[in-house]
């Protein structure tokens, strides 16, 4: 099978753990040891988020004040950088040493008039108390979000509408390599307001795209067979947080849109695998990444299909 | 024919220059101007480097101290998204749409017996005056040198032994792509010192390669025609600096290694394109990015080979 595994923000650090190099290797071989057996076995893209890394860079640039901070496009094409490093160097470990990896850098463009920019909703960086995200706010212009009991920084997060190498990322699977890409949601960018004639360039764009629809879109142009989204959670809940909450093993995504998911968290991965299942008619499963096998082999998490009886 | 073309840190920010996003994408812009008949014309693989960048991004992680500022390798790595993301995006707005481009991480592996651990010498980050400098070592332990009349942060720089994905970049250019990679001299990875059968693993290294010497390196390993080494001056002089400073046009590796040229400018360059040429029996050119399609054909800046006629 072709599959593309989203690896969840959460996968790679675990919420509220302070976003040491360490703690990033340390969740980075974790996730590996749960990929390799994937890439033993399938054709392989692994995409992940950046929420807490760009957000982190973002202080870090807003800290050394000699140099003005650079653009979330720029902060994101470092994110693709470091994560797909550390991810590559991890699995590229957990492998015989002839599997071949690359980490492609991936461009992603994104509508000028996506209603997105004007209602900033991704949360990145480090989570704040109330205390911490009001003083910030004050200081740098951000704008920050409840995310559970604590704040966040928000930033606007437009759709994905065209992925940059799509080809070239066909070219590298068909040779045999393990792909790690669209990182981040991919560097989100746009063509300037001219016409083609008189020069229109692509230009990056203060925004993080949503990995998991990135991760959905790049799954249905490679043609893959599955799009896993895998997190820290072992699937998708209903009534989720209260005594009721139950995992939903199968669902179509008629049956998902009728309930409402956590904005920022469940709530795109189960856009992403509706879109995915609604788009190519493939299989979309979320769940732990601990269980990535389980969930490919639809034995584990949350499978979104169109058809309502279990295919094995 | 197939060439590498390994873009100097000064050819993507003017010496003093401020390190904004503003500068780095308008010099990448004048820079991807002269790459791209280059890319239309020929095989095409742009390395660059990172220096000034990679130099900036620890000042960054130094000043934000909530957390631990990150290890050069991980810093690399962000430089490699970002230089390659900024050259990707305006090579290609240079280039017809259906022109192909990748960037590609790139990991290179180091000796853990390289002496350069023991004797640090790559400049990185902004220039400072010595008392800026002596204020630096002191707070933050780094290491600085004199640098023309300036100082600058100075760091391990182990020769590059081994690239990894070298297949891939083969795989790449054959399929018609422009590939950008080994930026920053590659990422510097070694092998813990366990035997294989105990799970030996591929790790960072708090260090950074030559990009001059990594790009000869995989010039070398790709089997490319040429290597062109551009930065911000017309060639390599002979008494540089004197009354009597002249352009060197053509010189072999045995004549050039009579001379002495400074240590992290251009020392590195003339060493990388001597091995180039000692190695491979191919060519290698020193000039300026401006003209750069001359120096390709031989007609500018300085041609390093094995031959000491003029071959056109």
């Amino acid at each position: 099978m072709r599959v593309v595994v989203a690896l969840g923000g959460n996968a790679l650090l675990r919420r509220g753990e302070p976003l040491t190099a360490e703690n990033q290797r340390a969740n980075a071989r974790t996730a590996c040891e749960a990929l390799a057996p994937v890439a033993l076995e399938h054709e392989l893209v692994v995409s992940h988020g950046n929420g807490p890394q760009v957000g982190l860079l973002a202080l870090q640039g807003a800290a050394y004040t000699p140099v003005e901070a650079y653009p979330l496009d720029l902060l994101g094409a470092q994110t693709e950088g470091m994560i797909g490093y550390l991810i590559q160097q991890e699995l590229g470990n957990e492998l015989p040493f002839d599997v071949k990896l690359a980490t492609m850098l991936t461009m992603i463009e994104v509508d000028r008039s996506d209603p997105a920019f004007g209602n900033p909703t991704k949360p990145i960086g480090p989570v704040y108390t109330k205390a911490e995200a009001d003083k910030q706010a004050k200081e740098k212009g951000w704008t920050f979000k409840p995310d559970g009991k604590d704040f966040r920084r928000v930033v606007p997060s437009p759709l994905p509408q065209r992925i940059f190498g799509v080809e070239t990322i066909e070219t590298l699977l068909e040779d045999g390599c393990v792909v790690i890409c669209a990182g981040g949601g991919g560097i989100p960018v746009m063509y300037t307001d001219e016409p083609v004639t008189a020069g229109r360039r692509l230009v990056g764009v203060e925004a993080v795209i949503d990995k998991d629809l990135a991760s959905a879109l790049l799954a249905a142009d490679i043609g893959a067979d599955v799009l896993a989204i895998v997190t820290d959670v072992d699937g998708v809940y209903a009534d989720w947080g209260t005594p009721d909450q139950r995992l939903i093993e199968r669902a179509t995504p008629a049956e998902l849109e009728t309930s409402e998911f956590a904005e920022g968290s469940m709530g795109p991965k189960v856009k992403a695998a509706c879109q995915f299942a609604e788009q190519t008619g493939g299989r979309a499963v979320i769940g732990s990444i601990r269980q990535t096998q389980a969930l490919l082999a639809g034995d584990a998490g949350t499978t979104v299909t169109l058809e309502k009886a279990k295919v094995r």
